[in-house]
């Protein structure tokens, strides 16, 4: 009965269908691993969060980005 | 001073203008009725999850849904 | 397949075992009444604020009680 | 390693990408000033969310505007 | 520089600190894996929610898990 | 109206009372300046997490705090 949220960044670098199918089942896979939890009922969410709204060390992935 | 956090598959499955003024207004209801909560006070964000970020039972809604 | 946070001041103010169980019915049936989801795969999570861990107007909870 | 969700109103009330800057800035000096949290690991997202998606009141923000 | 949520029922089911740390490497890892996303600014937090405070079907894991 | 919430490490490392009053203020005062926001609406909501259940880089606070 798990619920998985999970935050990456968007725009162009957001992940394609293939890879967040794999998030899903991975996710799931890895609770059902580590806690024996029934895949059946396990949530997973992925949030695309753009460059500009996602900051780290008091500036914005886009301005991190930029300085490589 | 209730916050509830509504999440719901979005796209074609979005809910419409007037849905979500109901779900605004029946769970603003509900902490008024059962904990007796100010509306005034009482937040309610709806987040719309497009189908392919939101995985249930390993593999998400798009998938899901064409099976029926 | 909606998920549901519901996020109200615990401690003396926490709801009781039966106040909770209403909670989450009350949540799973409006969303099978506004979106016809299925209650099924309704998932309804309360989470227990300590009153100075909320702030409202840029005071906690605590404060505001105080001043009635 | 703080991590912090602002959640605003979006459409024609979304932050600026200047402001979405300073928010991050402001945040990040806050924890460090008040928790003397380290600011290269302190992580701070925000969301824009619809007004007809965001509720207080019973009523969503696009009928509150409305009313003035 | 993802950020992964976790929330699993607490209390008697809750993990022990070897499978949350088990969580921690397997999420961390699943997101470098799929994404390339650098392990060094991955954030994972885990939430143990308790089961009177989750609810599925319309009813809280406790009344659930007494129907076995 | 904006909603704000601050995750930190708890346990020893919890921010006292007279802290989560100034992060309190000091986030409401930040969406003040910087988006004019209404302070009287603006929510609050400061989580500790204990330090087996945040992870960064892979491992638990709890491993981290242990190198130094």
């Amino acid at each position: 009965m798990p619920y998985v949220n999970i935050k990456v960044t968007g725009g162009r670098e957001a992940p394609s269908k293939e890879q967040k199918a794999e998030l899903i089942k991975g996710a799931t896979d890895l609770l059902a691993r580590v806690l024996n939890k029934n895949p059946a009922t396990t949530v997973v969410i992925i949030e695309e969060v753009d460059m500009d709204n996602w900051g780290m060390a008091g500036e914005s992935v886009t301005e991190r980005r930029k300085k490589g």
